[in-house]
């Protein structure tokens, strides 16, 4: 097997992985895609935040809440990385190449990060179980972020 | 009760109806709010996108997509309405002033779409089914989009 050969089938596999195999939007626009993917982290933050207050102490816990944003959270955690496609690397966004140059460690991120929320999810409100993973949650944001985001 | 009185309660009951209630940003900065239901807005029609097109007969239909996208369809359904305040009224966007004008069409229109994707969801991707609810939603899109957003 010759080396692009071999570099075509990594990124079919990686592609698969990462949820391609489910995105009707293979021909999307790269900027469509930036927009989409920016769209899914704004939203994370929107759900996130109050919890991370929450669990630091400066808002009441309020398990209704804490609930219903980890369940947006978990659908939102799936929504950004079919958005990371090769044909965006050069769109203006705050994507390090990392993205694209360590595409297993990458994955890696998005996986602990989705494990958390599954888990802050999966709490159901309770709180010394939530309170746990959205401290999970938060420093699987921040260890992705730093590798993979500009400041 | 006097009249003022009055609005101010209608506005409590109003704003308990979108989901208020559960909305830990009642401080947000008006731009952010923008941002954040603007993000809910462009996700919608990153999952029903591929939906419309499988009811039109324009991409060949793919259960497991369906049932995945009415899924996200659903949480995303919920996301966009508590970012509609009074205090974005004045921030550059397409909202028109019938949004707060008319509030309560403005829920029913809300109401009518959220109704669909919960009947679209409910399919889990049962093509017959499915491809009914996806009709409505597009309807349900249309018609408050016609009434609410600018051209």
């Amino acid at each position: 097997m010759n080396k692009k050969l071999l570099s075509a089938c990594v990124a079919v596999v990686f592609g698969a992985g990462a949820g391609y195999a489910l995105n009707a939007f293979a021909q999307q626009k790269p900027e469509v895609l930036v927009k989409q993917r920016q769209a899914a982290m704004t939203l994370q933050g929107k759900y996130f935040g109050p919890m991370n207050g929450m669990a630091q102490g400066k808002v009441p816990y309020d398990a209704k809440i804490v609930a219903r944003n980890a369940g947006y959270l978990q659908a939102l955690s799936e929504m950004p990385w079919d958005g990371f496609t090769e044909s965006t690397k050069d769109e203006k966004s705050r994507a390090l190449p990392a993205v694209w140059a360590e595409p297993a460690k990458f994955k890696e991120a998005q996986d602990r990060f989705q494990a958390a929320v599954v888990k802050l999810a999966a709490a159901k409100g309770d709180e010394a179980s939530a309170k746990g993973a959205i401290g999970e949650v938060g420093k699987a944001c921040g260890a992705c972020h730093e590798n993979f985001r500009a400041k």
